[in-house]
């Protein structure tokens, strides 16, 4: 049974990547909130009636940038998340699942930073070795879930 | 090994809070459908020929509301169920547990009920007891996962 | 304790099903940035100056409809591999389970396909399949969690 086999040290390293990139998209969340507070440039017509702001919709530039910032990190973290778990609980090797872990983790981290601060060309690279990671895992999962299956 | 700790009623206090909450993303999305339908104003430009409407882009204010209330709710549910899973498989505790998941469900429930109904402070408030929710667990998890794998 | 029940090949199943349905929301999301350059309009004016084309906000339509699907996509996602992993967990019958996910990974195929194809009967029926799935699959889950609590 799959269960039986998941590697303590991999359950560790993946539940602490999650929980990092989680916390990370959490505060993105709450940045775009906040910076619309700032601006006192609101998307919902009572919070600029309550704050004494101004309705605007779209969003002002950064808010919005924030929020696409945000929303790539959530699409991509729901998928490895889900992915990663399935891999963990698989019985995957933990070799492979540290350098699935760690490559995203510094992927999805750079990410931010390059679309935050307007680097397309290392947005577009980090955004590719988050993809290519989710790739590679999946198939590798789905390969070992297979052979648990008929082996 | 993590998963041998899990405790079955915190197991199940989190599956049913996750599952509640999925089931209201779940209608709140289908009532976006809904009311675009009832407006007869569609974001498909083929919606608006089948169902002989109007094709409108952006959506109606109510629409897009109800819109924004999904999309906060599956932001905040990704990363609970999560990070609350995440918290369970590491053998949390339950008591703890237990106050996070009556928390998160009673605040996005609020949540939801505040933006519908245009209540800007009550829709701050309940969002902020979430992402504390959110926090608190995944710090309190992430805790628990560096104790089990040193200690 | 639920997760001793739990069903190998039900696990496998479900697995794959998740795994199959991430990486096509995977590829729809990298299918935007793809079609963004191949039509030279960027969203972000940092990727207009790179790659000389257009700033253009919002996407253009077939941009615009590949997001909508994407998002459709991840929302539904996200509860059938939330609710699917706690009905697994659980020990829900592997039959109904086979169900579900068959049933889940068709509608969300023939979504897809209807969505890009313009076809808006067989989108709406897709997605309705998907939903029934989802709060069937949640109930039928919820309702076991409970019976192993108290029974």
């Amino acid at each position: 049974m799959p269960i039986t086999s998941m590697n303590p040290a991999l359950f560790a390293v993946f539940a602490l990547t999650t929980i990092i990139l989680s916390l990370k998209a959490l505060f993105l969340g709450a940045a775009t909130a906040a910076t619309r507070g700032k601006l006192k440039s609101f998307l919902n017509a009572e919070d600029a009636a309550w704050l004494s702001g101004a309705h605007v919709d779209p969003d002002p530039e950064i808010v919005a940038r924030i929020g696409r910032t945000h929303r790539n990190d959530l699409e991509n973290l729901l998928l490895f998340a889900v992915c990663g778990l399935l891999y963990v609980l698989a019985g995957g090797s933990a070799l492979a699942g540290f350098i699935y872990c760690g490559a995203f983790l510094v992927a999805r981290t750079l990410h931010t930073i390059a679309y935050l601060g307007r680097r397309p060309m290392l947005r577009r690279n980090a955004y590719t070795i988050g993809f290519l990671v989710i790739v590679a895992m999946s198939l590798h999962g789905g390969w070992l879930i297979v052979s648990n299956l008929i082996g």
